[in-house]
């Protein structure tokens, strides 16, 4: 008997972007890109006619390598960056820091050296308190700064801002790579092509993200600025994020640039956050979310905000969603590609009563 | 304009049974866990039955975390067993040493002592040439034992060759690990089931692999004696191994048991190295083909054979495959689930015609 | 012709205590244990009388592993502490942090969660804001805090203050270490013996420092709760931290605690700290020395003051030390077991005529 | 009351160089650096000094980095000189693989390919057996080479087959790490300077050993070609081989240059050696030495014989000494820089007692 749906298909959450499936459009390109023998790591025509889009993309210069998940694209193109003496600046929040469970650290020896943020975005003051100590053998080197678009707190990047941290960077020596899980996100949330945010202000290496944006499990490593970079073929291959199979791989970020499946997935994801928002924006305004609100901007498709915990608990339990910050009360609500209008209306409802409660 | 098939689906090789696509059945299994939002990294349906499954098959100890990749599941699983001061005694021509960039080294510090071998086989002889120095702080600490089964020449342990490394591991304090990139090829070649090669003989930690074998790219760390390991779960997030949407990752895995795909899949890529190599014995014996010899027996999916090089390049320009050792004419010709018998028997006439130049 | 005198034995500064050098016992104790041939790597008769002394000073489960340096330390204490997902809570301005190059995280995959603190020591409450996330994959796992005493800002832990962490470490699951490469000064600066800030107050594993308070060369890890740690003797091997020769470290450790050098050094230095600091103190009550402040009390042999750049500048020229933040004009003047009431009136005076200009 | 002499001074070994003490004039060498002020970690008189010398003797291309033990030395140093996908290729009984408890894979991530040999020493042909799979990133890559002189079964390299290794090397792309940890046994017993077995014969970084040779405790890396190597002072001090009290450490290493020092002492051990050495050929000669047998020849302090394990262990009873191989019945025994005539003389009496029971 073959493999049966174990699981409540019915069910809706606002807990992670991770938590949504496949989108059709990505499952049929794997299933294109099936049958018969195909050269395995990489050699194959889809990670060719990926590398090609993505040089459409984000310019000639762009090189391309396709991993595993996000984790690895952070630690793949951070290393390929820095030598065994760098360090990276990056923001307290960032997700190399919180959420990789020291993977930077420990797969190959990165320093990172975090400063706090109001809103999980550098600026350059913020880059400089931790950029110094250049030629100091006892100082990790600061040799590159990570930004993350959209950031963990759901905030954005203008491309202005990225410009600016990138000439900090770069005028002090440093290269700057962005974490780009939610870069489709980004692009749509402010209605610009993707290396509008990238190629285009500076940029030299970025994480291009899939899985979040409804593939099944595909990131990439691109390279916007090749001099700043150095074996990422072997870093990739000793960080075990060469999969064998890449034609699957590759063909499912592949998907995303056909008929603009990645900006048309997150559009719509940010959409439903913004109907989110506006209904309980409506809420607040005639007193009906007692308790309820909000801790940060929501330009994209997360919505951060504060209530009291008993009443969290609640909802959580009829509706799945993470804390964010406990001791505060902050949850973080996100949508994804196929989050519907019927789900956030159900939402905003439970919300309404659990907190009338 | 969706994602297009790229490649000649009907190109067949006999290079790597990475080369295979996905089959059917995986497919399926992946679809039938789309839909709808569930829990990420692991809390899903689709990972609570594979671990159930995996307990059926290998034991009510067994415990069970999908991983992405063959290299991935190694290290993960190797260091769950290994403090830092810990060494693994392996064959010179295992996976670990020769095709994985250095990663065990690189990614969690294991050092591996190495014996030739004249078949890609311990036997406690072999490990014991390595296994002394206990308590010598100056010694790389001798803790684990891997094989590889069926091993990287193509050969294979009998249930009782493993069951003997394993005692004279144990009676060491050295704990066994088994890279079973190609397990299933050895249980349909011995006709027996997984757990007769593993927990029944005393492996510890298990790479169970599933990509070689049909899928899309799925592999799990397999711990048959949890006293054995420590921090798995942890070791497999910091060493990028933990998969977001862990429901297809399983799925992939389950479809392997579901009507013995698994085993169906790995006796027909058995069968089909047995018709080619008893199509060229055939023609050895006839004389029709001069120059070939075979440098190792070929008990499962895979012919290590030696021919000159010059007619080796030939056949290769006509049907891809590797060298094995250009210096000494070995090359090694695999077959996958997907081969069909007109692919061997076009390969065996390819074969002939360039050895007759 | 033998190794000449090829610096200045006249030059003084206020840059640190490494700039001191040997003490006479120290280097008779050296010689007292030279001749013959003696078993290399810590089988010695030095090293076996050291263990015991550190026994009778912390206690009887103390177990002592000289090291050559106090980053040595560090690092050998805190990986046996901790497993390879773990990670250590210290203060921002940790040494472990700021000046050791990220030997932390690069030697052996250790993370470091820091807090911000106004005077480089942690309390329970600064430990709490990254004492959390046990269990959660994703997150490094904090099982270890570090502390300094004395610490880099020259400020001081009570056996209480060090009681109160120890306590909330354990009764959270982490354990506690101390880098004493200063220990001496508190325990001069407390008038307690070295246990009663270790030992006694729930430190697990101690940096204890010798090289700053007259040493050649010469630290250890002292292990105060041997429950709490594993595979140290590998660990100090492969960390090339283990002397051949150890004979003569441990003799200069030794030496420290034969007619109380340690102590006595130490309170010296200490001593013409509180000098200097006195004098300036003075100083500052007549208006004498515009422009200076001081930034932390100075209870060892550490003053961190503030003043203009261009008289720092000034005053470095003629008596060199270090600055410690210049953006605030802070700097940094240490005291050392060999700095004299002449060097440090002769400072004051200099510090008098360059503020005066 | 000052640290006492603890051990016998006039127990005599055979076991290893590490257990002779410290020079007379490496300790007044250290004297003479003592007292007053220096800058640490490295910007002292003596390092200048040692700079100096080291141009002198190694060519004015070549730089010098003081670090504590030979380890350190070799994993600095061979860092150095490789990327982070980096391999060595070295002989099988190198104590880079065999002594420093994996320290090179373990803490900068080297990968170590080796080459049996039949007396310690590579040749081109041997290098040439790991020489391949550049460009293949599935293989660590073999960018260096490790030799060692004299090497770790007391052979020599002449001048003539380092340089057929080390244009082997160059030739393949990779550069040449040397081991010196007895380079001036090895400079004395071919009566060369050291840059003949250096600089001249392309050799591009060097550990230069001290400890073995007299010292308490000094080693050096010496890069020869500052071409192959970067970031050496950032790897020093994060490997955690940077000495605070620096000048202490390159005042001995100056040391071994006055007056010859270093090539005295070593002169004087492999005369001792030639002394054991010919003693016990004379008893084999004469029939006296039953059992006794020569492994390999003795050209330098080392000599590796084999006799039954029983009259080993008697002999050692009464000299201590280190078994090799004790399953071949090999022993090692080493003279060093304070071995005496009358030390020989009793150790063959009592080889002879022993061998005759």
């Amino acid at each position: 008997m073959p493999v049966q749906t174990l699981h409540d298909p019915g069910r809706r959450a606002f807990a992670s972007d991770n938590y949504a499936g496949v989108h059709p459009e990505a499952l049929a390109a794997i299933a294109a890109a099936n049958g018969g023998h195909e050269i395995a790591y990489g050699e194959d025509a889809y990670t060719a006619r990926l590398r090609e889009v993505m040089r459409q993309q984000f310019g000639t210069d762009a090189e391309t390598f396709p991993v595993f998940n996000g984790t690895g694209a952070n630690v793949v193109g951070l290393t390929s960056m820095l030598p065994r003496w760098g360090a990276v600046i990056t923001a307290e929040t960032a997700h190399i820091n919180t959420d990789e469970a020291g993977a930077p650290e420990r797969m190959t020896g990165l320093k990172l050296l975090t400063v706090p943020t109001p809103d999980g975005k550098l600026t350059p003051e913020l880059v400089a308190r931790e950029a110094y100590g250049w030629g100091d053998e006892h100082r990790a080197q600061p040799l590159a700064v990570s930004i993350t678009q959209t950031t963990e707190l759901g905030t954005l990047y203008t491309p202005a801002q990225i410009r600016a941290v990138a000439e900090f960077a770069h005028s002090h020596g440093m290269a700057l790579h962005l974490d780009g899980a939610r870069l489709w996100n980004a692009a749509a949330a402010l209605n610009l092509p993707l290396r509008a945010l990238t190629t285009d202000v500076g940029v030299d290496v970025l994480s291009l993200g899939g899985t979040k944006n409804g593939l099944l499990g595909a990131e990439a490593v691109v390279v916007l600025d090749p001099a700043r970079v150095t074996g990422l073929v072997y870093l990739r291959k000793l960080t075990m994020q060469l999969a064998s199979k890449m034609r699957f791989v590759s063909a499912q970020l592949l998907s995303l640039f056909e008929d603009d499946l990645g900006l048309r997935s997150a559009a719509h994801a940010n959409a439903m956050a913004q109907r989110l928002r506006a209904a309980l924006e409506a809420g607040l305004a005639d007193g009906s979310l007692p308790g309820l609100a909000f801790s940060q901007p929501s330009p994209a498709n997360a919505i951060f905000a504060t209530l009291p915990n008993d009443a969290a608990d609640r909802i959580r339990a009829r509706v799945r969603f993470y804390d964010w910050d406990r001791a505060r009360g902050e949850v973080r609500w996100m949508t994804a590609w196929d989050t519907t209008a019927a789900d956030v209306d159900h939402f905003v409802t439970v919300i309404g009563e659990e907190l009338a409660r």
